[in-house]
């Protein structure tokens, strides 16, 4: 708006350099992603020093005039580009016309350990990127306090799972490339209970008890979780199949089992007290 | 396989018949849908009577041998096809080789009523065909007895509902095309409460008394559900947010309701005794 000249070609150099973030390795060298759309963009307003910079079309700049203010007014740098140069940036077929550049935000296994944690959810070999944003999401609106992606799970920062997030990758601490044996040790040093999520498990949902502390590792979509991820675990648990479906997918187990452990956990004896 | 001669083109008799039910209104004039993929062939043809016809290409033959003999033995009409005609029959980008075409199964409110169901799941003004397709697959983990698509919501046998049920389509009765009104007053005649799944409601998931027999209405993704039908249910309620995320998905949104429901009618007390 104010002053700044409008991009009319993707060569720009402030394009190219936010473009390349569609690609893991320099999101990797360059420590920044991209955020999609208005939910995305306003969850990252909302988090100071998260949003670096804001492309946006003419056309969503009337129409989101009061966030391109706020970011404007917030020191992010923000520049006018045509919808052809918007759509070279986005990932989406419809960006909305709203495309933000963000700082990486994970954290430290010990800091999450720091944070005196009750409800982690800890996702192993997970692969796909909705499916991972969806469990942030699911995470986030169960209360659980970080996320944990081990090393050979989907990137956070992938476009598609940022989406997906719905804006809850700037709400929780998450932690990104450790092991699963480090992850275990040191929740388990914090004093959470991990479960596993197993289909194949002899104890029931209903049937656990899960008014402690709890660390969830959810696995694979297709193929679950590997024997030693099970067995690294205190206790291995299933979501009942009530009907004939062989399984549930991946953000509706997770949604199933986080929201079970923020409910006993919120009753009369759980360890957030009663009331919640 | 046996016999049957290699079909090298989409312009084939049963190619093209096939293919135009990945339109809504073939389907709906020809009472057919497609299956993709052995997950669903396989569910398809568990169930007597509902896989008509079987497309595969020779490759898949070999992979599949055991799933495609059963299928003749069972009287499906199986076509072998070349791999780019399967591509031109496939609405997925990965069709696996294997698409069935399958009788639609859809069954009346009444034929509802008449199970005597203790859980439903209603989707109002659902449009998201993968979103409708995961609600069917959780609603048939979770026990449900039916699900039932008010007159705006998606096709359910749109090929991406079909596939992300997982097979579920052909596990649960479904009704399709009645209004939000008249399901209402057939599941309320039947004895069931109806709970609208609101956001807004003051009355929080875990303060409802689950353990009756319940229909759950679900409303569309973006927008929720109108005020006219909240009003329609006996009592709204919402899943709590403990984070910060603004709202939960549609799946996993269902995925909590569902299986709260099938908990408590679980438990000591609940419509289906202790123990379930």
């Amino acid at each position: 708006m104010a002053g700044s000249p409008l991009i009319t070609t993707a060569r720009n150099r402030s394009v190219s350099s936010a473009r390349r973030l569609g690609k893991r390795a320099f999101r990797k060298t360059d420590r920044r992603f991209l955020v999609e759309g208005p939910t995305g963009v306003t969850e990252a307003l909302a988090e100071p020093g998260a949003l670096l910079e804001l492309f946006v079309t003419p056309d969503a700049t009337e129409r989101h005039a009061d966030l391109v203010g706020r970011a404007e007014a917030s020191g992010v740098v923000v520049h006018t580009v045509l919808s052809d140069v918007m759509d070279e940036l986005a990932q989406t077929v419809t960006p909305q016309g709203l495309i933000g550049v963000a700082a990486h935000r994970d954290v430290s296994l010990e800091a999450v350990v720091g944070l005196q944690p009750l409800l982690v959810a800890v996702l192993a070999n997970v692969r796909d990127p909705g499916n991972a944003g969806t469990v942030v999401r699911v995470a986030d609106a169960a209360g659980a306090d970080a996320v944990i992606f081990t090393d050979a799970s989907v990137d956070p920062y992938n476009p598609k799972c940022v989406r997906s997030s719905a804006g809850s990758v700037f709400h929780l601490p998450f932690v990104v490339g450790v092991t699963a044996a480090d992850t275990v040790a040191a929740l388990r040093s914090a004093g959470l209970s991990v479960i596993a999520a197993a289909g194949a498990s002899s104890l029931a949902l209903d049937s656990a008890d899960l008014s402690h502390p709890a660390a969830w590792v959810f696995g694979n979509e297709a193929w679950g979780l590997p024997e030693e991820l099970v067995a690294l675990a205190d206790v291995s648990v299933r979501v009942p199949i009530h009907g004939r479906a062989e399984s549930l997918n991946l953000a509706t187990a997770a949604a199933v089992c986080l929201y079970a452990s923020a409910s006993a956990q919120r009753a009369p004896g759980g360890c957030r007290g009663s009331g919640g």
